[in-house]
């Protein structure tokens, strides 16, 4: 039985397209683990959007992740981990990870200054979801947080070295180059793709958590103790879902992912 | 009864709190009508969606405001008039009209050297809605068109008057001042709120249609055709609904509406 489990697949899901950035992390550390990706891009973004209003799309996915028979769950939505993260631990029997604990856990192991910034969409920022968990395992870290709506619709235009673009990060990062951050979580999926402005702008001495690489290790650990490890190296596949059209995610997958997905299936979640 | 039916509200619905640039210029044409207004904000924006995902969305938001019994039906979104209307008009009993007919009537009467540009979200540019109208009504006029994906959510952090917002609205007029257009279509509701950055850019000689007065122009023409204006003057009111947080919506109100809205109902669209 046991042995069962652990060849089911994980599932995880994101807004959108930008969650195919932990995809790649988790697909290269566990490379014998099968993979079920849902985009929820007919009602993406969720970063505008209320609490509530994500915890209900979140349960959603879940329960059509759910009845595909995975084996764990992983949040890839910054916005959905900071809302939602709790709730679908509540409803679900399978293990539940989402991004922040992992990205906390480094930032705070890697500030030398206490002196830590945070960058997110509205609604992941006002959650307090980051800063709570800072707070709790080292209440001398002084945090300072940044929103930045317009990032992810420029990311998703593919302008990643416009000079409208560099402007906007300029204005958005002033608050956290301030204050001095020395470490800085890069609290959405799309500000990866931003990398090289992130670094000009605060720059080189100002370590930039990215959460991907930290949540696929996390995964991975879970997964273990849990007796969940799939070691089959015969049994890996990938299956992409999407709310809306699978072409346009196809074509922007290239962007994140750096291959065009070929298999992507559509699917209603409202119903 | 057709007494009766007069006195009942028009329904209109936007993918957010953009079309609520039309309902005041309908409250100022027809004071004695009575409105219901939706805003889609849980699944907001819907530019950057498949035709396919909107029409259905566009539906499911029609099915809603015909339970409250409205006589008419606007869709004030261009996304949706431009990839939905024909569905809606096949669905419903009731009058339904959308913004692209009275734009490009507008447009096609005034412009002098019959070289009109349009400027839209990217699945309003790729529905084609306004170009083939364009070209029935006047096959010698020339069409320069640009998808702006970026100016609605600058347009809703407020930035209507930063040098980002102006860096990135010049290089996405280029191709229309290269064309030398002399009529533009501000083909999304958002972008009126831009007006003095598109008159800056363009120019004084450049017309720029707005879709709002031209629309409930259209309307009024129609409820009064079909004898279905209401002449009471007692019995106007307004009812405002969203998906996402009512909170929200109406604080975002003001900045299109000038007003914050007392009274905002939050409503499930999906079952």
């Amino acid at each position: 039985m046991e042995k069962n489990r652990a060849n089911q697949p994980i599932g995880m899901f994101d807004s959108g397209v930008g969650g195919l950035t932990l995809l790649k992390s988790i697909k290269n550390l566990l490379p014998n683990e099968r993979l079920i990706y849902l985009g929820d891009t007919a009602r993406v973004p969720y970063g505008t959007k209320s609490p509530k209003v994500i915890r209900k799309f979140s349960l959603q996915i879940a329960g059509f992740l759910e009845k595909l028979g995975i084996k764990a769950l992983v949040v890839a939505c910054h916005t959905a981990s900071s809302t939602a993260l709790s709730d679908l631990k509540e409803k679900m029997t399978i293990p539940v990870i989402g991004v922040i604990e992992p990205a906390v856990k480094k930032a705070v192991n890697i500030t030398k200054n206490k002196n830590i910034g945070i960058i997110g969409t509205r609604t992941t920022i006002n959650s307090g979801s980051y800063q709570s968990l800072i707070q709790k395992i080292d209440p001398r870290i002084s945090i300072t947080t940044v929103a930045a709506p317009i990032l992810v619709p420029l990311v998703e235009e593919g302008w990643l070295n416009k000079e409208a673009t560099r402007m906007i990060l300029r204005e958005y990062l002033a608050p956290l180059k301030k204050q001095q951050v020395d470490t800085l979580i890069l609290g959405c999926t799309h500000y990866p793709l931003l990398r090289h402005l992130f670094t000009e702008e605060m720059g080189q001495s100002v370590a930039l958590v990215d959460t991907s690489t930290e949540t696929a290790i996390y995964l991975k650990e879970l997964l273990k103790e849990k007796s969940l490890l799939n070691n089959s190296t015969t049994s890996h596949d990938y299956s992409f879902y999407v709310s809306d059209d699978p072409e346009k995610f196809s074509k922007l997958a290239q962007l994140f992912l750096g291959e065009k997905l070929e298999t992507v299936k559509s699917v209603s979640l409202e119903e």
